[in-house]
C-alpha cells in the first residue's frame, strides 16, 4: 500500500482521481489539499463521493510542504505552474511527482515559456522528467521521479501516429507525406469545472464550433512526440484543429494522412494490431467498424479504426479516449502502476458506461 | 410605428427582445442601453443577430433618462430593482414602461420586500401598475402606463388554473379540493445567462435536479394570481416546487388537482376549450394528447393538456411554453401589441422550431 | 463461484448486467442467450465490453432450458412474459430465478392481467416469488427461488415512502393526510433499446414531457408495495404521474405529502436517517441539500432528500437514482448477492461517475 | 400568389418547409401529398403547426397527378428516386419541380447509379435540371424547370470553396496545393426522421463519432461542384469526413487547405468578403471570429470564418449552416424565390433561435 496526496482536486481531473484511486487496491489518499475548500469533506463539493471516500480538503499553510513530503507519491491536479513549484523539494525527499498540468510535457524551455507564458522554476528538474505515456516511455517510467501526465489531444494524435511513424522510421522511405492533419473534438469537461459564460448550459447545447485555429498549446506538445518520443526519422508537419462537442466526456480524434506509394503497399489495419498486440489500454477495432466515444465512457480505455484507401492514397486514423481517464487522471493511475512496479492495468479494469 | 428602448438586453431575455421586436412591423427598437456592452453592436455580443439588427449598446451616463423619455416604450430587461428606480421618471413623461423583472409583479409591498430583500423604490406607481398577462388583464393592459410582466412559471401556473378557478367562482361549492400541487420544470435558459459553476454544461447536462423546495419567489407570485387575479372564492393552498430540465428552453408544470363530488360532474376538457376559445396564443389539445415543450419553442404559444379522472377524483393539467417566449419576451411583447392597441399577435406569428 | 444465465441481454439492463457481472468476483456468466443474435459477440454489439467480456450469444433452440438448468441462477432480461414461461422448469431444477422484467411483480393475478394483457402461466409459483427490494424483503430473499425485480419507479417510490409509513403503522393516528402525489422524472434509457421514432434523439432532445396520466404499469406496483410491502395500516391514495427526460440514465421522484398535525412533531429528517442507518445503498442527504441524478450516475446507490415545512404542513421527499443500476440491473446484483449470502455490496462498490 | 405542393412532407424536411412555406407571403401550400398519412392534418403529427397551417396529408391516388399539375411548383421531399418518376410529367404541363432529394443533383448517370444504385428514369430531364445554389446558379435557377436542390455537406463545401477557386482559375498558378481535407459534422436531424436503434437518444446522446469513412454520397457531389459548377482549372482532390454531432440542428464544415506560395500573397479575409459581398445569406465572420452552429439556428444564413497562416502555409476555412434550413427546406424556398422571381429572402427573414 502506498501513500498518495492530490495537490488540489476540486476539478474534474482532481475528482476523476479520487474515484480512481479509492478503487485502487494499492493506494491510500492520505492527503488532499486546497485553499479555497479546506476543511471540506471531499463529498460535500462532490456528493457522487458519499460513501466513497471520506477525505478531507486539508490546507496545512507552511506544513504543506512536510506533510507531502511523507507520502510516496503527489499528484499535481492543479493550474499550470504550480507542480514544479514544489517538485524539487518533493524529489529530494525521494517522493515522486506525477503532474498533470503541462509543466513537466513540453522538453523545450523556450517552447513552454512561449505557449504557457512563465518561467520554468526547475529546468534541471524538466530535463530528467518524463513524458508519461507508458506505451511508449514504459521504461523510463518505470524510474522517473518527475512524470509530466500528456495532454488530453496529444494522447490521442501521438498513440494514433505510433504505429505508423516507427514503421516508417524502419524503412528508406517515406509511407506518409509530409503533412498530417488532426481535426480533433473534446466534450465539455476537457475545458474544466469553471463558473464561464462561454461553457454555460444554454451556450454549449446544440451548438457545435471549433476553437484555437491560431494556435493550441497541444501543438507544440504533439509535434514533440512525433519528433522526439516517436523520433520520426522524416519530418511531419502537423496540423491541428480541436473543435467543441455538446458532450461532458470523450474525445474523438480523426487524423488525416497521405499514403506514398510505399505506403499503400502496407496493410496498416495489420500493421495496427501487431504494434499494439500486448497493450492492455488500446484496442484496435476490426476492419470496416467505427470507434465512438461512449464505448470508452468513464475507462481508461482507448480504441482507434483504421481505414485505408489505396486508390485515393488515403490513410484516415479515427482515435477515441476519455479525456477524463485515458486522456488525464486514468492515465495518470496507469503512470503510477509503471512507476511503483504495479499490474499496469490496477484499478483501471472498470468496464466503460454504456449507455 | 412607435420607438422603443431595451435596458439591459445583454441576457437571454435581452437577446430574445431584439429578436422580437426586430421582426415586429410596428416597432423600432432606438435604443438599447447597458453600461458593460457600451459601444459594442448587440450582433458582437450574439451573432446570431448579424444581419437582423445594426443596433449598438450606449451607454448615455447622465443622458439616460433624457434619452429613454423621448421613446414611447421602455422595456426592462435588467436585474430585479432597476426599473422602479427609472420608472416614475419615463411615466411621468408619458412613456409606458414594461418590466421583465420582479419589480411590478407583486401588489403587496410587504411580499415584495420579503422575497427580493429590498425596499420597493415606488410603492404609489406600484399601486397603479398592471399584471401583464393579457388573457387576464386585456382590458387593464389597454391603459396601464407600467406593466410588471409575470414571471415565467406563474405564467403556466394561472393560466392553467384560470378555467378551473373562473368555473368555481361561479359555483356555490367547491369543484377542486383545497390543495393544490404545481410541479413545475424549466430549462437551464431559465437561470439566465451568467457564467457559473452549477449551470456549467458538464454540471447539467445528463443531470436532473429540483430546487427551491423551501422557498420560491415565484410562489407568492402565484399565489397572489389564485387569490386576486383570479379571485378565487375559495382558499386554495398552493404547493410549488420547481426543478431543472437539461434542455435549453422550454418549461412544463404538471398541475396536480383533486376533484370534488361536484368537481367531477364538469367535463372539464370542454371547459378549458371553451374557457380559451378566442384566445390567439393559449391552444388547448384534443382529449388524449400530451404537451411536449418543444412544440411550443421559440414561440408565444402556450398549450395544455387536460386529464380527468372522476373514478379516482383527478384533474391533472399539464401547460408548456416557451420560458424566454410566452414566459418572458414575448409576453412582452403581447403586452405592447394590447397596451398600444395593435393586433395582439403583431410580432408573434412565427411557427415553433421543430425538430 | 457461482455459474450464471443471461436470458435476452442485448437491450439496456442486459448490457448493465453484463457489465455488473463481469466485475463481480463471485460470479462467472457461462450462458447469454438471444435468439436474434444467436452466435454474436456481445462485444460485436456492445463494443464497451471490448476486453471485458469475450461472451457469446447463443440460441441453443431445444436444449436451451437444460442449458440453464445447469446454472445456479438465472437472470430474465427479456420482456414481460418470458420469465414465467420457463421459471418453473427452472426452480424445480433447484435453479434460482431473477426476472428483471414484471412477471413477479404484481401478486395479484387480476392486476397483472389488467396491465400486462397476458394470463400468468404459473400463478402457484408467483405465490412463493418474493419481491426483490432488499431493504424491505432482505429475509424473504435469502430463501427465495424465484424474485421479481422491482420496476424503477416503484423502487424510488417505495423507499422514499418506508420510513413514513413505517412510523406511522407505530402510531395511532395518522401522520400524513391520505393523498401521496408522486411526480416522477426519468431518463430516455428507461424506455428501452429500441428503434423508435419517439426516442430519436431529435425528437427527445430538449424537449420535456409527461406521458402515462391515464395510467402506467407501476402505479399498481406502487400502491400494492405501500399496501402490502410497508403494509400501510391507513389507506393511502397514491398518484403517479412520470416525466420522460432529456438525459440518459438517471430517475427523481418528486413525492408531496401532506404533514398531519401529528406529522408535523416528527423531526423527518432524523427518522429517515435513522431507518436506513444501516442500509449501504440508501443515502439520506444532510438537511438542505439537493440530491440530482448524476450523483449516483452508473452506480447502485439510491440518494433521499428531505424537506420538511410544518407551517405549509409539506414533507417533500426527492428521491434519486439510476433507473439502470437500482432501478434495473444492479438491484439485480443486490438480490443475488442476499439470495447467495455474499455481502450485499458484493460487485455493487464502484463510485458513481462525475462529470 | 403562387400554389405549391409538397410531396412527401412527414419528415424533418418536409415539417421545415411547412414551416417556412406557411410564412411566405407569396406561397399557398395547395397540396400536401403523403400515402401513409392521408387523412391526418399535418398538426396531428406536428402539434407545432398547430394554429399555423390547417393543411392535412392527402393520398389522391390516381388522381394525385391531375392535382399536382394545377400547382404552380411541387416540391419533392421524398426518399431518392420520387421525383423523378414524376418531374417529366410535371414540367410538361409546366410545373416547375424542386427536388429535396438527390435525383437531380448528380449529373453523370453514372455517378448517380454507382451512388444511389438506381437506374435514373428521366436522364434527358437531368440534363436541363439546374444544381439548386442561388450563389453559383442564380441565372440558371430563373429559367429553370427542375432543381435539383443540393445535399447539406456539399452546400457548405461548395460555399467554402467558392471564393478560392474563383480566384485560382483567375491566375496562372496554383494558390492551394491539390489536397482539399472536409472534416465535416452534422447534427443528428439531418439522419431524417426515422425509428432507428443507432438515433435513439441514448444511443447518440453524449457521444460522438464519425461515419462514411469508406464512402459518402456527398463527396461525388463536392467532386462535381469543385470541378463542373466552380470549374477548377487544375485538379482538386476532395476528401470527405463526416460525423455525427449529439445536437438537432447545425453542420459545420472545417476545410483544412495548404496554400502555394503564391496563396500566402492573397488577403483571404478580404477575398471571401469581396467575393460575398451582395450575397444575403453569406455571412464572412470578421477576422479573428468563430462561427458556431447555433449562431444560424433555424435560419437560412450561412457563416464563414478564415483562417490564413502564412508562416504554415495552413488556410483554415469553416462553414456552419442550418442542415435543415440553408442545408434543405431555406435552401428550396430561396430557389423557389429566384425560380419565380421573388426577392430572394422573401419568407427567410427570420432571426436565428439563440439560445
Amino acid at each position: 500500500m502506498i501513500s498518495a496526496a492530490i495537490v488540489g482536486g476540486t476539478g474534474y481531473t482532481g475528482i476523476e482521481l479520487i474515484r480512481l484511486l479509492s478503487a485502487h487496491p494499492e493506494v491510500s489518499i492520505d492527503l488532499l489539499t486546497s485553499r479555497s475548500e479546506a476543511g471540506i469533506r471531499a463529498d460535500e463539493i462532490f456528493p457522487s463521493l458519499r460513501g466513497i471516500s471520506d477525505i478531507v480538503f486539508s490546507d496545512l499553510g507552511q506544513d504543506t510542504l512536510a506533510a507531502l513530503q511523507k507520502c510516496d507519491v503527489v499528484f499535481f491536479a492543479t493550474p499550470h505552474g504550480v507542480a514544479m513549484q514544489q517538485a524539487e523539494a518533493l524529489t529530494e525527499a525521494g517522493v515522486k511527482v506525477i503532474d498533470l498540468a503541462a509543466d513537466f510535457r513540453l522538453q523545450s524551455l523556450v517552447e513552454f515559456e512561449k505557449w504557457y507564458n512563465q518561467t520554468h522554476a526547475c529546468p534541471e528538474l524538466l530535463k530528467s522528467a518524463v513524458y508519461g505515456l507508458p506505451e511508449i516511455n514504459r521504461d523510463k517510467l518505470a524510474n522517473a521521479m518527475v512524470v509530466g501526465n500528456p495532454g488530453c489531444y496529444p494522447t490521442t494524435a501521438i498513440l494514433g501516429l505510433k504505429p505508423i511513424i516507427s514503421l516508417q522510421n524502419n524503412k528508406s522511405e517515406r509511407l506518409i507525406e509530409s503533412r498530417i492533419i488532426i481535426d480533433a473534438k473534446s466534450g465539455v469537461s476537457g475545458a474544466g469545472r469553471q463558473a464561464s459564460l462561454a461553457l454555460n448550459y444554454a451556450e454549449t447545447t446544440d451548438n457545435f464550433k471549433a476553437y484555437g485555429v491560431t494556435g493550441h498549446r497541444h501543438l507544440p506538445e504533439i509535434e514533440q512526440g512525433v519528433e522526439q518520443l516517436l523520433a520520426s526519422q522524416f519530418s511531419q508537419r502537423i496540423r491541428f484543429l480541436p473543435h467543441l462537442v455538446p458532450m461532458i466526456r470523450g474525445m474523438l480524434s480523426s487524423i488525416h494522412l497521405e499514403l506514398t506509394e510505399a505506403g499503400t503497399a502496407i496493410d496498416w489495419q495489420h500493421e495496427f494490431e501487431t504494434n499494439y498486440a500486448s497493450e492492455a489500454f488500446i484496442d484496435v477495432l476490426p476492419a470496416g467498424s467505427y470507434p465512438d466515444t461512449r464505448s470508452v465512457r468513464a475507462s481508461n480505455r482507448l480504441r482507434i479504426g483504421i481505414y485505408q484507401n489505396n486508390e485515393r492514397r488515403e490513410l484516415t486514423v479515427l482515435v477515441v479516449q476519455d479525456n477524463l481517464v485515458k486522456g488525464a487522471a486514468g492515465q495518470a493511475v496507469q503512470n503510477l502502476n509503471v512507476m511503483f512496479g504495479f499490474d499496469e492495468k490496477l484499478g483501471l479494469n472498470a468496464a466503460p458506461i454504456v449507455p
